[in-house]
């Protein structure tokens, strides 16, 4: 479906004053930036941002819909044979090679880490979307695969990938944050994912299993 | 060691006060319940009922310091030859014949879920709870099985563990408080938590393996 003219501008807007909203998030601190300022800097009325975006976290997390969805498109969209896990194995891989946002895997992943953790409101609120989030890929699974309502395996894999992805992220980020770069990262990271997968894919039986007593 | 008579003492006004706190909540709501009236029910000072308890949800979550270790005792006191997997199996397979609280198995965990559910203070705390509980497990097994400090593993395999627990935690419950019987609920409860342990056992590598396109 082609974009309007009308929507397009609207797209822009929306753009723009979550660009400029981040800015003053970056150098002021989030709390302590209000929604009339960025109204000011946006060069729009107050209205408008609130037409927009419902709260000021919104503001912050402008690609929060983006976010809760993405996991769900890589099931929809797996290549034929592929298993779930393999979908996301390669969409995390691919990601890396990109260092694409999707996975806290760019530039400046540092920074917004350390605003969210500075802040209770955008703690919460990431929760909050972490866990919009796997709802939202636990209902895809059951739709893709046609699971019963009572049946937990869709809400457990969803679970299981997610967490394990969402350590993987928290863990390069926090090494970002204390000063590492990328390039210092990404040799231990491509390791630690390797890992990872393989538990997920293999399961954990035999974890911390003694040979004898 | 032996306790003794003063530490009994203290133990027991501290079972007291949170035994009497629990019964106010249930009758009035979280919310709306004093640290003053839990204080004037016990017949104690406000100041008592700070000692003992800091917040007023740490009156509701009495147990949490024994709720966080739970996971770390499973696994230090798992049996020779036991894995780690297969340690938390049997006890939740134990607790389930025991409707023990550690899993949210007994009678009234409707009435528990039902008002964390209603106070975000609550749930705010229970996320934070279930944090805490996953990072000290990790912390356990990197300890149990000499893990490098970068080495991801631990933090992995403590969230899948955790997270699967919580989901079967967290349906159980959701059927309780829709006014099914344990009775009711535990037959579907066996399946799927056998599911879900096998899904852990041997991992989600064929989950939403397509066989031909």
């Amino acid at each position: 479906m082609e974009e309007g003219l009308r929507e397009r501008k609207k797209r822009e807007t929306k753009q723009r004053i979550a660009d400029m909203a981040m800015g003053l998030f970056m150098t002021h601190g989030f709390e302590k930036v209000t929604v009339a300022e960025v109204a000011r800097v946006a060069d729009v009325s107050v209205n408008t941002v609130f037409n927009y975006f419902g709260t000021k976290e919104d503001l912050f997390y402008d690609r929060a819909d983006e976010a809760e969805d993405l996991p769900s498109r890589v099931v929809r969209e797996r290549r034929p044979g592929e298993s779930v896990l393999e979908a996301f194995h390669r969409d995390y891989l691919e990601s890396m090679e990109a260092r694409d946002w999707r996975y806290g895997l760019n530039e400046g992943s540092d920074v917004f880490g350390r605003m969210v953790g500075e802040s209770p409101t955008l703690t919460a609120r990431m929760r909050e979307l972490e866990v919009a989030r796997m709802n939202t890929l636990a209902a895809t699974l059951a739709e893709e695969f046609d699971a019963d309502p009572d049946d937990m395996t869709p809400t457990v894999v969803a679970m299981q990938v997610l967490t394990t992805l969402t350590v993987l992220s928290r863990r390069s980020v926090r090494r970002l944050m204390a000063g590492e770069s990328w390039a210092e990262i990404l040799p231990w990271l491509r390791e630690q994912a390797e890992a990872a997968f393989a538990l997920l894919e293999k399961g954990i039986g035999s974890y911390g299993a003694t040979t004898s007593t």
